[in-house]
């Protein structure tokens, strides 16, 4: 069954303009990214080791801001610029790539840095994965 | 099976500190909500008739920023204050509530407008939900 | 001289549609409160007594989206909604008034809590402000 | 007279950790931007002429939202990583350009669209120099 995503992506009047499954795939991605590093860095900032977690907690928090930007661009499909597309697509993959980092090293101490970490890989991914329809 | 808001709102240091159920089901609907509103705004934006859109342009944009916001606050669960969630739900029930009138009226000719409908309607149902565990 | 905020105020193609001074004020304290509550929580975030900050971060971060999307939606004057506008007035007070009680707690320790206190008051005054004229 | 921007990057607790004329400069003009963008779509979409200005609506919310994110991630400085500040300046760079030159080709015919290009330039700029002391 279509997801929303999709649902979105075929009714938009000049259509999607691009492979729709890699571009749906990343859309819902960052919307999971964005949410699970919103989740783990109050989650850490919670913890009894906070000031263990402040560098977890700031990239966590810049990665949100980065995904949630980059669903909302990749969203939009009116009169749309692949070259723009590109370079948020690569800067958010540093992003994603360097929060997974970081959580990884604190996965064995705090679930939601496990889920985090797994959460950003996948982010990661879907964005090569676009970027790789679009060359 | 659980799902990835309902795993991170269980893996908190401090717990989710409200019914979660209701909660998650929240924070989900508000997620769908923001993406929604923003792929109609863009979808409005590349209509014919775009002139006639421009209400719906306009409430569609503002509901993507209240929801995404409203998600967000909803998420972090440290030093939690209940007087401030109530506030934004109501405040976010009543930009759900005219976004989905507004789309309403157009849904006979876009599916997008047909579909954000929906979604609002949802997204306010699932706020007063929440809501109505809180009181 | 004007301010980038009454210029663009004034150029809108349906006027600005409320009263222009209390509204360009607004505007302009919601941003500034934005981005003050953004620094003082990565300031709080980078102290060595961050275990007793996690309150003051959480609130400001919260305080930074409610004061973003708040500016946005008044920046906004196509098809607008008084009763919209003044929800979300009514809740962007109490988070600011929140915010600036929290940072004041701080504000002997922590030259950024003091000054992200005055900014919060600043923009607390200023959406009753513009609400008082909306009545 | 030292500005709030400055005022708090001079209170952070680990330093600005840049050059901070570049940086103070850079961080005003891009929360200029994003609200002159947040100003100049909505602005568009009332005029009579919004069939032509679609593309313009649409380049104007994507660069307020990469100038907020941009403005948001400069201004954290705990744990700083330069490599992905770098990135996001780049990627802000080219849709700043982006916007001015799309508003640029309305500026005779909207005075919003005239400032926002204005903006747009000087974001653009201080974005470069930013850049420049990073090398």
């Amino acid at each position: 069954m279509a997801t929303q995503t999709e649902l979105f992506l075929r009714s938009h009047p000049q259509g999607a303009g691009a492979d729709i499954d890699a571009l749906k795939t990343c859309v819902e991605r960052l919307a999971a990214c964005a949410q699970a590093c919103t989740a783990c860095a109050d989650a850490c900032l919670g913890e009894a080791d906070v000031k263990d977690m402040a560098a977890c907690v700031r990239l966590d928090i810049d990665c949100a801001d980065v995904c949630s930007t980059t669903e909302r661009v990749l969203t939009r499909r009116t009169a749309r610029n692949p070259e723009l597309e590109r370079s948020l697509l690569e800067t958010c993959v540093l992003f994603c790539r360097a929060c997974a980092k970081e959580c990884e090293a604190h996965a064995g101490s705090h679930e939601h840095c496990r889920l985090c970490a797994d959460t950003c890989r996948m982010c990661e991914d879907a964005c090569r994965q676009l970027l790789a329809t679009m060359s």
